[in-house]
């Protein structure tokens, strides 16, 4: 069933000569697929076509957009338990985790469908004529999102389903009406082409333009290059490393047209326990955080790297618990020998900085590919001199700062890089004793978590996964939810123009029967 | 009155030895008083002020801010006819025009007030907690929109108020909650620091943050490039030249820490005469458009740069009582000195291409930096050839594109660079029968005119102002109206937040009484 194959809209294309093939990193063996590197040629093809199909698929109604993103989730339902081995072959993760993300990623493209089926996420306004008015007349004036032309995403190693082929940022884009070329994750390009296998279907049985949907293999960095120079490309959705996502952004501010790169990249998602929680309850946090830590072998954006607090007794035991907590998990698989690798070597560098002293590791020998986890400490002046140790260490990891007083608390967070999450541990009532913590806390972060693990992104209107940079590339935007459709859409305002042409979201008549603004007013009244 | 000096927050400062003069193009002479340029330190002492005004500021209630924008409005108001007659001798512009532009940015100002007043432009957002939902529970999600930080408002030259100092971009970005630091034009400095008093006064009476405020005065590029760079800077708002926006934007690109750069650059906004109306009306449309083409000497952002239609007898005496019109024309005068200059040079440029004829050109005698207008031909496979015949001539300038047929008219409208705005000259039902034109052109503009003209901007919430590249950097985001906000905020979300510590937009008891989004409906309910 697997071929190996791109997909150049709706036809399979192996033109190149280069192949590769995938990792299953539990067994510690080549899977056997073939993956086919996609070719210059086919890299232009699959452009042109989404180009033309984007002429049609933009303008196509959110009730067909709904049914056609209802009809991915249900071919890739479709694909059974295949799909499940398939993904757990190339990224050693397990079951359970399979088919939560498989249910995640069902669900994201449902309610992207109910969404645009709804139909008020265009944020139609409509500002009438008033032809009297002195000194000049008022024209009729009416606005909404468009599409903004065909959207590269780049597949996510840590997210086959929820955030490669048919995830968040291809749902966004499609329900935007924005053709996708999925630049598919090496580390896992057969799961890959099952995924697009079932986009593909989807559009043919429920007639969308050929060259909505593309999937392109690729090993190396040149396929990516090429799709975000090409010019027919109009904005690109990544998630990955801060270099690889960097790297994106300033190729595509290089171009004659520059366009919006939304790349959501690298956290070390601080965790700040105020004095009284570790007083009373350093051991339960520290049991939470342990697992926190190691959830998913440290392999999430949200993963807790940094935990800071002031020296006192309670954090005294709070790191000797998490030392004692830590090494009880068992390691588990990580995604390929590429990133355990990673892990190892980015371990071996925060390990060797000077000052960090190291709470507990779990010494035993594993299987390969398996992450020993690891927690760190180090005082805070250290901390703040030391940009190594700001750094993501992707995996089970995470530095403890102990700083020496509040007031280098707040300095050591206002000296942080943006971040996605930030966390507060505190005791009822304490929180509101520290405005500065939570403050400076609140400036680098784009989601602030009460008594809770920044692991587990809740996908729902209300989430903003997204934050200052390095966390993204725009704070502005999220990466998770409904609202991250507005990536991918530019307002359009139609001037005096004729009632029957407009597109149904600003006829008079409101025949979508939605909420408008008119006239600043929010009503869902016809004119 | 006019010192000539900075606003670093509420001080006035003159550290710096270089000095600059204003120019009267009307009387072709310097105006007598002495700017000083803004130093290093002080571009330092501006943006640290303006990142500990932040911390406050961004906090400051929707009902505060209203207060500071409306007092700015007064402030603004209360310097009466000497502002208008300083703009006047700084920009040539009759007063007619002042009074208007004044009255344009009472108006935003003013509307900006109200819209932060009533609350719902922060989009609140509540997810509900869901403790015993399976296999996991649902926390409570509450997101709205929050100020991205101080924001960098370089002035325009052609709207020495409207989109200067305390303009649109001021406006949009002091409603957000975000300290303003404005690069004052050097063209019209002295108007600028009058402004910048205004401001200035209105945000010691209405109690807000020093440093909330500055304004320096810089005659080159160094003082604009030291504050894209700026760490502290954190997004930036420019109306001008696409030669200056993007070096802005490369500059903001390059950072360690990206930051948004939000141009509003050049357009020469496409107006497409369909055969049936230039046969029924080619006069009155000329005589239309020659009015379009000289207004405010052509010196507006949506000037008719280019007509395009198809050979036709209807064409032909367009073309003929354009040039009949365009000479009738009173010439005007220019901004400055270098406006006019480079209007000739451009104009000389475009003159100079292989292909070009000149259908009138003002001949007599004009006063000082007073502009020639000039209207062109060109064959529709001339004009496809040469990218020069697609740059913008800033000035009362046009080119008329004349296409051999439909098919080489849909194809020049889509290789033009995005734009501004699109224009459709047509009879009653003409418009549907060339529906590829009409989807060409909206695919290259985000403002689409039926039978009017593109000047005039109405200032109100269905307005798009801003287009594909290079009418702007973002296409994502309008540079007029209130929506115009959006470029200087990010969404922010709390998890299982205290209820009493979150902000009023997000309290359970809804004390704003605003609209928010509860579980992805839309309702005014407490919870």
């Amino acid at each position: 069933m697997i071929t190996g194959k791109n997909y150049i809209g709706n036809q399979t294309s192996a033109q190149g000569d280069k192949t590769f093939k995938t990792f299953n990193p539990l067994l510690n063996i080549e899977n056997q697929w073939e993956l086919t590197e996609a070719t210059v040629a086919e890299v232009e093809a699959a452009s042109n076509l989404a180009t033309e199909a984007y002429k049609t698929y933009s303008k196509t109604s959110g009730a067909q957009k709904a049914t056609f993103l209802r009809a991915i989730a249900e071919e890739i339902e479709a694909l059974g338990d295949e799909l499940l081995e398939v993904y757990q072959s190339e990224s050693g993760l397990p079951n359970g985790r399979a088919k939560g993300e498989r249910g995640r990623t069902l669900g994201q493209l449902r309610a992207f469908a109910d969404y645009v089926e709804a139909g008020e996420w265009v944020e139609a306004s409509i500002d009438t004529a008033q032809p009297e008015r002195e000194p000049i007349p008022k024209v009729d004036l009416r606005k909404m999102n468009i599409a903004l032309g065909p959207v590269v995403v780049f597949g996510a190693s840590n997210f086959p389903l929820a955030f490669s082929t048919a995830g968040g940022d291809t749902a966004a884009a499609l329900a935007a009406g924005c053709p996708v070329i999925v630049k598919s994750h090496p580390m896992h390009a057969a799961t890959g082409e099952m995924v697009a296998g079932a986009v593909i279907k989807a559009a043919e049985k429920t007639g969308m333009p050929n060259g909505v949907f593309s999937n392109l293999n690729s090993s190396g960095i040149e396929v990516g290059q090429q799709l975000v120079l090409n010019p027919n490309v109009k904005a690109v959705g990544f998630t990955g490393s801060i270099r690889g996502g960097r790297a994106l952004y300033d190729l595509a501010a290089q171009r004659e047209e520059p366009i919006p790169v939304f790349a959501e990249m690298g956290s070390i998602n601080p965790v700040v326990m105020l004095p009284n929680a570790l007083n009373n309850r350093a051991e339960d946090l520290a049991k939470t955080y342990a697992g926190s830590i190691t959830l998913g072998t440290g392999q999430f954006c949200t993963n807790p790297g940094l935990i800071l607090g002031v020296k006192s007794e309670g954090l005294g035991r709070f790191v000797q618990t998490l030392a004692e907590e830590i090494v009880k998990v068992e390691p588990s698989c990580m995604l390929h020998p590429n990133i355990a690798g990673a892990y190892e070597s980015n371990k071996a560098n925060a390990l060797a900085q000077n000052g960090i002293e190291v709470l507990a590791s779990y010494a035993s020998d594993v299987k390969p590919n398996h992450a020993r986890q690891v927690v760190t400490t180090v005082e805070g002046e250290t901390f703040l001199n030391n940009p190594t140790l700001h750094h993501e260490v992707f995996g089970p990891f995470s530095l403890v700062v102990q700083c020496e007083n509040e007031a280098q608390l707040e300095t050591v967070i206002s000296k942080l890089e943006g971040q996605l999450t930030g966390t507060i541990i505190s005791d009822a009532n304490e929180i509101s004793n520290h405005p500065k913590v939570v403050s400076a806390l609140q400036n680098r972060v784009g989601r602030i978590i009460f008594n809770g693990v920044p692991t587990g992104v809740e996908v729902c209107p209300s989430m903003q996964h997204g934050g200052p940079y390095p966390a993204t590339t725009d704070s502005r935007f999220t990466a998770v939810g409904v609202n991250s459709i507005k990536r991918f859409v530019r307002p359009f305002s139609f001037q005096s123009w004729p009632n029957e042409l407009l597109p149904d979201e600003l006829k008079n008549e409101n025949p979508l029967g939605i909420v408008r603004t008119i006239n600043g007013v929010a009503t869902k009244q016809t004119l």
